[in-house]
C-alpha cells in the first residue's frame, strides 16, 4: 500500500551556494528539460547576469527607508501570516510589523479563541471548544471601488482547512470566517472589482476562492480510490454576508485567481489538469491552463437552476469541466493553455491582461482579456489566440507585480532572482520582432522568491515605487537564532530604471502574499463604540455580580487603574459568564484581564466589551488582574475573585 | 459584596500630550504628595526639560541602526512577549524581529501545543488537552559564568499561571517548563551568578522567583475572607532539572528579582508589605521594602529539615517573614526600607548595589551590598544603613540600567523621561555633598516608559553601546491600525554623553523585560541531530503504516520535493500516531505538513522529528500537505490519506 520515494540525501556538506540551486532544481530535471528550449537571442538568457546596484545609489535610497525617530510610513502592507494562520500589518518602507491580526488561529495576546465573541466567528464544536487551532494563509487582498483599494475589508485564505476570513480594515480585526463546502486545499483568492453588469457597482461584492486539491464528491470515504475521478471548484462567496453563493466544478487544480477590472472575468491559473495522484502525473502533460469563469454566465445558469448540489451542501455548483464547456458562446469557463504547471496568475495595472508565471518552464505567459471575451462572444475561433506573449525569463517563474509604467516584475524561484520585463515589448517580440529587448533588468534576491508585490501593484494606481520580494530561504542574512529561520522579505526602489535593493526584512514564517498601498486608502477607527457590542455595561454602577441558580453574570469595567469590582465571590460548580467593558475612552488605553488558573486572559481595548464563560471549579483565591500596563498603579489593578469550596 | 469604584471617565476630548500626563497621574495623587518633598537644590528637579539630540548627532548615529542588506546585526535581544506568553528574539541595533520561541502558549507555525513532543513540554490534563492556552510573560534572564552570559539557558516567566520555562540557546527553543506550587502571579524571575559557598561553581545553577499575589495557604477555599493572614513565597528552581528546590515564606508582595554577583545575595523589591487587598491600602505604609534573600543561611534551614510544606506541595518552605527573623546572625531574610511601592530592582555591573525604583516616590534608592551582608553577619547595627543613595531622579522611576561606566538610566513613568544618572554622585549627594550633580542627562520618550536595559547592562561586561526602552504607550508614533497599538520600544546610542535616540521599533504588546547582550556569546545549532529524538525515523525505507488493532503508527519522512509515503490508508476509528522525520539536512530546509480538517499542522526542521495523535474519525481523502515552502515543486508535495468510511 505505501509507495516510498527514494531521494537521494547526499547534500550534506556541499557549498550553501551550491546547495540552493541543487536542491531546489532536484527533481526538476525531466520537467524543465522539456521546457528549456531557448528562442534564438532570447534577451532573457543574453543579459549577463544580475546587475548589481551602485553602491551610492544603495546608500541614497536605502536611507530612505530609515525613518527618524516619530516619523511614519507612507505605505501600509497586509501581509499573509502563513502557518501562522494570522495577517499581518506593516508599514512601509521601514518593514516595520505594526499589528497582527488573528483570524483562524487563536491569539493568546488579545484572547482571539478565548473570548465568546471570537469564539463565535472562529467556530466552534457541540462542546464550545474551538473546531480548528490551525489555519494556513497564503493570500491577502482588499476590496475595491473604481479600481482603487477602498479601505472596507480585506481577505485571507485558510488552505489547511478551506476557509475563507473578512478583515474590517476600520477596526483591522476580523469579523467573519466561512468555510467553504465541497473542496479542500482552497489556496487562491481575490475580490471582484466591480459587477459584470451593473455599471452602477464599481466595487467590490464577490470575493473568488480557488481550492486545489481534487476530491471525491462527496468526499465521504466512497470512491476513494479513484483519483481520475476527483474534481474541485471554485467558488464565490458574497463579499458583505460571506455565505457561499456558488460553484464551479472544474478540471485541474486551482493555484492562484485574478480578476478582470470589468468585473466579466474572473481566472485561476491551474495545474495537474492531468488529475495525477503523484507528483509525477501532475506534470506530465505538456501543458496546463488558466481558465477564465464568466461570471455573468455562471450567476445566470445559477438563477436557470442549472446547477447540482453534493452532499449536505446546499450551494449550488454549475459544471465548469472542459466536457461541458466546449461550445464557446454558452461555455462558462474557458480553458487557456499555459505551460505545464504554472504559478501564479496577475492582472495588469492597465486592465488588458493576466499574466501567468511558468514554475516549470522559464516562461511567462501573457494572455490578452479581450481576446478571451472575443472567444466567450463566438468572435475568436481558437482560444489560444488570446495567448499575445509567452517569453523567456529565467529559472522558475512564480509571480508578477506591476509599476504602472508597463514593467512587470517577476520572481525566479531558481535563479533567486527578480527580472524586470516590458510586457508590450514582449508581446511584440512574441509576434516576431526578435530586437524587442523585453528584459529590463534582473537583481539577486536571497533567497528562492515567492510572492512578490510592488506598491499598488493590482490597482489601476500602480504607482511603481516599493517592490516586496518574499523569499523563502533566509539562509544567512540575519543573526543565527537555532534551525527554524525567519523568511527575508526584501525592499527595492524601483523608482528608476534599475531595480535598488534597500532592505532586509526577516519575518515569521510563512508570509506568501502581501499587498502594499498608500495609508491614505483607510479610515482606520482607535476607539470602538458601546453600539459594536450587544452586551456593553455602559455604567460602573451596572457592575455586579448576577445569579440565576448556578448560571452566575458577572458584569466588570475597567476605567485605569481599577476595576469596578473590589471582589466577588463565587461557588465552586457555578457556570459563569465574565462580561468586561473597558470604559476608558481614550486612544490607546488598553486593558486586559486574566484570571490565574483559569485560563483567561484578554484585552479590551478603548470602549470595548468581551465576555468569557467558564465553570468556577477550583476553590480559593484569584487574583483577576490587569495584563495590560495602563497606569502607574497598574501592578495594583486586581480584583479578587473568591471562589467558596 | 461588590465594592464599586467611581472614577472620572471626564478625559474624553482632551489634548493627548495632556492626557498622558492626567491619566497616568489619576489615582496618584495621595500617594505621591507624601513623596514629593524635594531635597533643596536636588539636580532632578534643576535640570531645565529633556535634552534634545543636536540633529547632526541624530543622523549619524540613526544610519548606523539601518543595515545594509545582508548585514547582520552585533547584539541580540530577548524580548518578552508579554500576554502574547512567548520570547522573541531581536537583532540590534536594527531592532529587528528574527524569530518568536513558544512557550506557554500554543504556536500554529511550528505546531507547539500540536505535537506530542511540545504538549509534554506545555503540560496537559488527562483528557491529552492542553492544560493552559493562555500566558503572560514579563521577564527574561540569561545563564551566566563568570559574571557574563555563557549563552546556554535563558529563563521566563508565566504570571498568570505562576509557570517558567526554560530556552534552550543553543536550538532557540523552550525544552522545560514548571509550574510553581503554593504561589499566584510569579512576576520577577533572576538565575543566580555563582553558588554562594562553592566558588568553583562560577554560574548559574538556581533561578529565583518572586511571587506577588498574596493568597491563604492552602489555596483551597478556606480562609478566604482575611486578606491579612494570606502570604507569598520566594521560590529557587534548579537551573538544570528545573525542579523546584525550595521557597521562602515572606511578607509583603513581590515584583522584580535581581541577584549579586556572588551568589551570596537574592532580592525582590516589594510592595505591598500591609497585606492589603484594595490598591489604596497596597499603598497606605510610607515605606515598604527590598527583601535580601541569604541564599547560603536558607539552604542550610533546608537542610536542617527547619521547613514546613502545603498542601499537596512537597517542596521545602522556610519561613522568611518579618516575625521570624528579627535576629540578623539567624535570620534567612533581611527587609530593607524603601519609600512606599517601589518598582523593579537592578543590580549594578560593578557587583557593589541594588537599585529600586521609586514608582509613587521620584527617588532611586541605592543599596549596598557588603552593608547588607555586614547586617547579617551582625556588623551592622541598622539595616537600613546598608541605604548609600535616596535621591530623586524625577517622576515615577520604575527600571534601571547601567552603562558599565557608573551611569545608571531609569525610566521615569509618568514624566515620559528616561534620566541618565551617575551612581557614586549619587550617593555622594545622599553623604550631604548638595554640589554633588548627580543627573547627567534627560531624554524624553515615547510614550510611557516601563522596563528598560542597555547592551549587556546586567553583566559585567556592560558596554554602555545601546538603550532600549520598552514604552508602553506609542500613540501617534505608528501608522494607525485600528484600536490596539503596538508599544514602541525605542533604541538609544547611549556611547556618549548625551543619550541619542536612534528609532522607533513597534512590537506586539507587550514586552516587559529584555536583555541584550553580544552576538558572539551564543553558539546557536541550526541542524538537530536524530540522537535529539528518540522516535527518529532514519531512513525513508522504514516508511509505512504500522497497525496494532486500532492503534496505527504512520512513519513518514520528508525529503524535499516528496514525502516518503505517497498515500496511506486508515479505518475509520483507528487511533493514529503520525511519526514524520526530517531528513533534509541542510541549514534552513525545513518541511511543514498539515492534514486537512484534522486540526493538524507542524513543521519539522532539518534532522527534526516531531508526532502527533488523532482519531481517524472522518472518512474520505485528506491530502496532507507540506506547509513550509521547501522547493520548486513544494506545490506538490503532498501525501493522500484515505480514511475509509
Amino acid at each position: 500500500m505505501s509507495n516510498k520515494i527514494e531521494v537521494n540525501p547526499e547534500t550534506a556538506g556541499m557549498g550553501r551556494r551550491r546547495f540552493i540551486n541543487t536542491a531546489a532544481l532536484a527533481g526538476l530535471t525531466a520537467g524543465v528539460a522539456a521546457c528549456t528550449e531557448k528562442p534564438a537571442n532570447a534577451p532573457a538568457t543574453a543579459a549577463s547576469g544580475p546587475a548589481a546596484a551602485p553602491a551610492a545609489a544603495h546608500t541614497d535610497a536605502a536611507n530612505a527607508t530609515h525613518l527618524k525617530p516619530g516619523e511614519l510610513d507612507t505605505y501600509y502592507g497586509l501581509w499573509s501570516g502563513g502557518h501562522n494562520g494570522d495577517m499581518r500589518v506593516l508599514g512601509l518602507p521601514s518593514g516595520r510589523e505594526i499589528h497582527r491580526i488573528p483570524c483562524f488561529v487563536p491569539d493568546a495576546l488579545v484572547g482571539w479563541g478565548i473570548t465568546n465573541e471570537s469564539k463565535k466567528i472562529m467556530g466552534t464544536k457541540p462542546d464550545g471548544s474551538l473546531r480548528y487551532t490551525v489555519g494556513d494563509t497564503h493570500h491577502t487582498h482588499a476590496s475595491y471601488k473604481d479600481g482603487n483599494y477602498d479601505g472596507r475589508y480585506a481577505w485571507i485564505n485558510d488552505k489547511i482547512n478551506s476557509r475563507i476570513a473578512r478583515i474590517r480594515l476600520d477596526y483591522f480585526i476580523c469579523d467573519k470566517i466561512t468555510e467553504l463546502p465541497n473542496v479542500q486545499g482552497f489556496h487562491g483568492i481575490f475580490p471582484d472589482k466591480a459587477d459584470p453588469v451593473d455599471p452602477a457597482i464599481n466595487y467590490t461584492t464577490r470575493v473568488f476562492c480557488g481550492a486545489e486539491f481534487h476530491i471525491p464528491l462527496p468526499n465521504n470515504g466512497k470512491d476513494v480510490d479513484s483519483p481520475e475521478k476527483y474534481r474541485t471548484m471554485f467558488t464565490c462567496v458574497d463579499a458583505e454576508s460571506m455565505e457561499v453563493r456558488w460553484q464551479v466544478l472544474i478540471d485541474g487544480n486551482c493555484d492562484l485567481t485574478a480578476t478582470s477590472y470589468d468585473g466579466k472575468l474572473a481566472a485561476t491559473n491551474q495545474y495537474n489538469i492531468e488529475g495525477g495522484a503523484h507528483y509525477e502525473d501532475m506534470m506530465s502533460a505538456e501543458r496546463d491552463a488558466c481558465a477564465f469563469f464568466h461570471i455573468a454566465r455562471i450567476e445566470e445558469a445559477v438563477k436557470a437552476g442549472k446547477f447540482k448540489t453534493y452532499g449536505d451542501s446546499k450551494v449550488p455548483v454549475v459544471d465548469g469541466t472542459r466536457e461541458a464547456n466546449k461550445d464557446p458562446k454558452t461555455a462558462l469557463v474557458a480553458y487557456v493553455s499555459t505551460p505545464k504547471n504554472p504559478h501564479g496568475v496577475n492582472a495588469s495595472p492597465d486592465g488588458k491582461y493576466f499574466i501567468c508565471a511558468g514554475k516549470l518552464s522559464p516562461t511567462c505567459t501573457v494572455i490578452e482579456l479581450a481576446k478571451v471575451l472575443d472567444w466567450f462572444d463566438g468572435k475568436s475561433e481558437k482560444l489560444d489566440n488570446a495567448i499575445v506573449a509567452e517569453v523567456e525569463v529565467g529559472l522558475g517563474p512564480l509571480h508578477t507585480a506591476f509599476d504602472g509604467r508597463g514593467n512587470a516584475y517577476t520572481t525566479l524561484f531558481l535563479d533567486s532572482q527578480v527580472v524586470k520585463w516590458n510586457v508590450e515589448a514582449a508581446i511584440k517580440f512574441h509576434a516576431g520582432d526578435k530586437n524587442a529587448k523585453y528584459v529590463v533588468d534582473r537583481a539577486d534576491v536571497h533567497y528562492q522568491p515567492g510572492h512578490i508585490n510592488a506598491s499598488q501593484s493590482e490597482t489601476k494606481a500602480a504607482d511603481g515605487k516599493y517592490l516586496a520580494v518574499g523569499c523563502k530561504f533566509s539562509k544567512d542574512r540575519f543573526l543565527p537564532v537555532g534551525p527554524l529561520h525567519p523568511e527575508n522579505e526584501q525592499l527595492f526602489d524601483i523608482s528608476g530604471e534599475k531595480m535598488v535593493m534597500l532592505a532586509d526584512h526577516p519575518v515569521r514564517g510563512e508570509p506568501h502574499d502581501f499587498i502594499i498601498f498608500k495609508r491614505e486608502l483607510v479610515r482606520p477607527k482607535q476607539v470602538y463604540s458601546h453600539d459594536d457590542f450587544p452586551l456593553a455595561i455602559k455604567d460602573p454602577k451596572e457592575s455586579g455580580v448576577f445569579r440565576n441558580g448556578k448560571k452566575v453574570t458577572v458584569k466588570l469595567t475597567s476605567q485605569a487603574p481599577a476595576f469596578s469590582l473590589r471582589e466577588f465571590k463565587l461557588k465552586k460548580g457555578d457556570e459563569v459568564t465574565l462580561i468586561l467593558t473597558n470604559l476608558d475612552k481614550i486612544e490607546d488605553l488598553t486593558h486586559g484581564i486574566a484570571i490565574p488558573k483559569y485560563n483567561v486572559q484578554f484585552v479590551v481595548n478603548p470602549l470595548e466589551t468581551a465576555s468569557v464563560n467558564f465553570v468556577a471549579d477550583k476553590p480559593g483565591v484569584y487574583w483577576i488582574y490587569c495584563t495590560n500596563f495602563c497606569h502607574a498603579l497598574h501592578l495594583e489593578m486586581r480584583t479578587r475573585m473568591i471562589v467558596e469550596g
